[in-house]
């Protein structure tokens, strides 16, 4: 008699990736009408030369074969912590700092230090689908705080409140946003700060994106400012996309010591340390490699710029709701057509692939997915283009 | 107002190994009467050469900085896949395999997809703590199966009849174990094999050392002979200790497809997949290392000899149970000591460090943990010496 797999595990929403990949998988596609894949977002640029050069070179020494301790090298951690107390303001040394195994395993970390099985935690639609997906394996109820089109994707903390529960643990964001793209703007960050602080519960940052914003406007947040920041933030990241090191999994969990000591209690369990070589990585691009960030940053910022102003110079009938990072979300003008419907309409009529917004949470079929950072700012126009045909199609 | 952490996480078992150290800190040790540091096991000599040149030369390319397929690179499961079936005996592919990053993420997504809150695992006394770490922290119940000095530490398939419940989900073993280095007979492996067959569970199989097994009376076990093998077998593995990797975080989940399946989402959401660079570093040692294995296999052989021969010709007063791979056990001879006094004692005493039998699990207060692969053949007299000295002090 074979064994039963665990419901929980089998019943979480399947990861949408590969299903989108079908749409057009055994296609080929005109010169005159290439594919635009908007699909995924992940750099499309290698990490720089000096970087992968420093990773060949630490593979010699028998330490990058050892494991580090099991919060991360304590180099890097200094240097995370300064880098940030740098940008945010505020005060942070290593002992604020766990190095993961990217920022996937930073969340399922921090959501197993706060809550287990018949808990819950509040998850903004549209989600990061990964984040409902571990909730639901560990047996934790997912509420979802409603996507809001009247504040451009950004949430609402009243909302929030009147949602919160007693078995809610945590409120989720995630700035700039996957999928919307939409950046929260320090105040309403604060206000979930404050809600969070008032409830005694955690606010779970996700800051991935981070380095793709300008700071015209000074730090993403003011949340480290306070000196008892430790008490309600968890903060997020990953040096995936920064640096271009998707491949190699480091990120870090940066949280008040008593939260960083159960978290790294959960790390030795499950991995005893993030791959030392991939620390090494992280450690290089920080100390050396913020030119090269830069670069990319205003390469991206352009392709942003275009894509707005393709939206803005053109009747569409698409409209843009934000865009930020990597990704922008859209409203599509099919108000009888179910998002994937859509999805696959402009995949077969217009050779684009882009995801439709049910992949992120309920009540999104009005909307779609476009990672514009896979795009250059001379294809948006042609986007633009693609997606008005697909109106008269 | 603060949150609150985890009760299961902040309930579960420390890890052990940091207070270990705290014993010998700040102590110097004479030349005459140097330090025998047995406590942890981690190969004491670098990857192959041409492993690490390899890896210094895969860093130079985008693709390495590149997510690979969620399951791990396609090469690398054909390649495990193959070398298992070679070795063992049986029919696998790669649709059996998930590359892990090591072998206790390997484990931790093992239990996750067929236990959840509530369920139990059956786990044999003296277990691997980080076993009964994960099982805590997900609210699963342990059972232990008692410890078997009679059968030098190998656990009994009928008392483990006795034991389970309508709740377990698994039976895990460790062949060679940790932390006694028992060697698990074929025959016994599939009497558990058979009882969890029969109950409808999966047997967990962790064969993190298999490669130290010199295979003289043929495979570690027979159960991949079996075609429905995959029914009821979850087999771990790690290339840590195989190619001195243990800073790479890469092993192995070998079971059914669906089991696969379902720890593929596992993956998918807690890390998208083992890093990269780490694959390469795996799939070069399988390729290319084996003869560099085999030098170790038999020097860690010689170690173990000289460590039997050490305790059969004196008169120590410490009995070895068991030992194997890594590990040995031992009991010692002092009936009015907890484990953890004896381990100070030699310690202090002896300038000796090991672990008590008390940091993996109850009832193992007679008894010891001595990483044998730690000291050098030569050293294993002295070794002797000083357990005998202890008697008198």
């Amino acid at each position: 008699m074979t064994f039963a797999l665990n419901a929980d595990v089998l019943g979480a929403i399947e990861p949408p990736i590969a299903e989108s990949q079908t749409w057009i998988a055994g296609r080929t596609f005109p010169a005159e009408k290439p594919l635009l894949d908007l699909s995924q977002a992940v750099p499309s640029y290698p990490p720089a030369k000096e970087l992968t050069d420093h990773v060949a070179e630490r593979a010699a020494h028998f330490e990058t074969a050892q494991y580090s301790v099991i919060r991360g090298l304590p180099e890097l951690r200094q240097d995370l912590a300064s880098h940030v107390a740098h940008r945010y303001g505020g005060s942070l040394g290593p002992e604020h700092v766990l190095i993961s195994a990217g920022c996937n395993q930073a969340f399922c970390m921090a959501i197993l230090a706060i809550a287990r099985a018949g808990d819950a935690v509040m998850l903004p639609v549209p989600y990061y689908f990964n984040h409902q997906m571990w909730l639901e394996m560990q047996g934790i109820d997912p509420i979802h705080l409603p996507f809001r089109f009247d504040r451009a994707g950004v949430p609402d903390p009243e909302q929030a409140r009147t949602m919160l529960t007693e078995k809610t643990k945590a409120i989720v964001l995630v700035s700039p946003n996957n999928p919307t793209g939409a950046v929260y703007p320090p105040e309403v960050i604060e206000q979930f700060r404050d809600l969070a602080a008032e409830k005694g519960i955690a606010l779970i940052l996700d800051e991935t994106y981070r380095d793709f914003l300008e700071d015209e406007d000074g730090p993403p947040h003011r949340l480290f400012q306070d000196e008892k920041w430790g008490e309600t933030l968890i903060q997020l990241y990953s040096f995936s996309k920064t640096f271009s090191l998707t491949g190699y999994r480091v990120g870090s969990v940066i949280a008040g010591p008593k939260t960083i000591d159960a978290v790294t209690k959960i790390m030795d369990t499950i991995q005893i340390c993030t791959p030392r070589i991939s620390q090494y990585a992280a450690l290089y691009g920080l100390r050396h490699v913020w030119p090269w960030v830069a670069e990319k940053r205003a390469m991206l910022k352009g392709r942003k710029e275009a894509l707005e102003a393709a939206f803005r110079s053109n009747d569409l009938g698409y409209e843009l709701v934000s865009a930020g990072a990597y990704f922008s979300y859209v409203r599509h003008p099919f108000e009888d057509l179910t998002a994937k419907q859509v999805a696959r309409k402009v995949a077969d009529e217009q050779n684009i692939l882009c995801l439709p917004g049910s992949f992120f949470g309920p009540d999104q079929e009005r909307f779609l997915r476009l990672a514009f950072a896979n795009a250059t700012a001379e294809e948006m126009p042609e986007l633009a283009k693609r997606l008005r045909a697909s109106l008269a199609a």
